[in-house]
């Protein structure tokens, strides 16, 4: 998968994710009344506005970036007519050449791992017919219970050609409270993490990088060298840009010496652009048009950074 | 929600919670076969074979035990289709009087963990109306994100009557390699865990409990006392009982004095009784009947070992 990525990455000029996670107040009345007059005050019409709003958005963006993610807490939040609009939304995005991410942080014991790594990235057999729940490229996981949660997400990955993202040092202000504790050995506990997904994914090889990728959050930008240093094979994920505080500038440390290794998402600064002053021009109708608009408005920070530091 | 649980364990005369994580292959093939008939070799088959046999389970365990605990992985392995018979299979346990537990192992940012909060404890509001998601009583929550990404959840457990159990040290083979690392302060990574979990509790008493639980593996005893001791206003939900080698003398030191603060899950023991040398008897077509006579023998096994320690 990873290889893939990379390809598209070069392609689209951009390591920019739009991250699809749909909130109520994000999604313009007009879509939540439409959808309200076809289905009454249900699930259903939450996962229907949220499918019109998804569907358009990705038209506005698939040929600008490589990849989106789908935050699923969004469409768990409204049960499974909820999480059937995060399926839809995956099948659209991958039918336009995107790459999709399911941000689901899933991890259990490993027999029940093994179960999210089927339903997220593999494929299961009833009688004599092959079926798949939610079939996307990658997903992200959860370390905390060690390597036998990850194995099963590794072997879907081998098998079927996904990847994975595991988090190692994560975007909100209290990351820090177990993620920065500081081990007996002298390291934090986020820098074992991120040798074991090192170690993790170094059977999983394609080339430069491993189809097991780390999240790193953008607004810790202090801790980016060292993340690199530890994960030199690891393409790094990295929410917490834009409405959540991070700059271009802060990622620099996590891209390697040629400007590669990194994803970087945005989700409510591009889907909620419409909402924000400097895109009020579009309207509510022409939320996808100030999402495009985000977009490029995002690759140029980046570009911008990245040029500064000498690795683009 | 803890003072309900308490009540319900006093109820029933033990503290035993049937997990309710179908497989495939600890479904009769009887049931298979009919749910295939129906709806051909399809995810929606797969989801009627699991309510065909969770709802034979709980009609036969429903009497017995406070509590049943579904492993949420087991449903998402086959997407919206799958999670349809775990929201079913959730509103029928509840319509028979017993407490829901969704083990879901969700965690995430703030405004994430909301969405996971509202999806499984709470409820949204769409247009003029309430709707619910999935609407467990209690679940499990992941702590690897810190204190912002369990407050969603203990706000929804507050407004909404509802309680959670955080991960702390688990009962997988590698659980130890984070949780058990030892930090520059001397702690193990899941002593600091299980602190913080009682520091998290502490506002959500009721009597003697809290509704802020922890997830405390049996395949690990060494760890029961020094858990206990860091928890003492904690309801511990122990998984690793039976199929993964936990015996009713390995939990006695997560009871308290008096023989409270437990609740001991076994699934593959129970659910998949009927495929086992000692439950052959039943066959197939009783596995229901096999599941109950489990739980008695569990039961005896934990109410000998609560005797023998004087804490019953």
């Amino acid at each position: 998968m990873i290889e893939k990525l990379v390809q598209a990455i070069k392609d689209k000029g951009t390591c920019i994710v739009v991250g699809l996670d749909p909130q109520l107040s994000l999604v313009p009345e007009s879509l939540k009344k439409a959808a309200s007059e076809d289905r009454g005050d249900s699930l259903l019409a939450v996962s229907d506005s949220f499918l019109r709003f998804n569907l358009a958005i990705i038209d506005a963006v698939a040929e600008l970036v490589p990849a989106v993610k789908l935050q699923i807490a969004m469409y768990e939040r409204f049960g499974t007519p909820g999480l059937e609009a995060y399926r839809v939304t995956a099948g659209y995005a991958r039918s336009k050449g995107l790459i999709v991410i399911g941000d689901v942080k899933r991890n259990d014991i490993g027999s029940s791992a093994e179960g999210y790594a089927d339903g997220h990235l593999g494929r299961v057999r009833f009688g004599h017919t092959w079926l798949t729940g939610f079939d996307t490229d990658m997903c992200t996981v959860n370390p905390y219970l060690g390597s036998d949660g990850i194995e099963p997400f590794t072997k879907v990955c081998r098998e079927n050609g996904r990847g994975i993202f595991v988090l190692v040092k994560t975007s909100n202000p209290s990351s820090g409270e177990f993620q920065d504790l500081k081990l007996a050995s002298g390291e934090m506990l986020c820098e074992r993490v991120a040798a074991k997904v090192s170690e993790w994914g170094s059977s999983l090889m394609h080339g430069k990088w491993s189809d097991v990728g780390a999240v790193v959050g953008a607004t810790y930008p202090e801790f980016g060298q060292k993340m690199r240093q530890l994960m030199p094979h690891t393409f790094i994920l990295v929410p917490g840009y834009g409405a959540q505080g991070g700059k271009g500038d802060d990622l620099i440390p996590l891209f390697d010496s040629e400007g590669e290794g990194v994803l970087v998402n945005s989700s409510r600064g591009i889907i909620g652009a419409w909402k924000q002053e400097e895109y009020k021009k579009y309207g509510e109708d022409h939320f996808d048009e100030a999402a495009r608009e985000a977009v490029l408005s995002m690759k140029e920070d980046i570009d911008n950074a990245l040029r500064k530091s000498g690795k683009m």
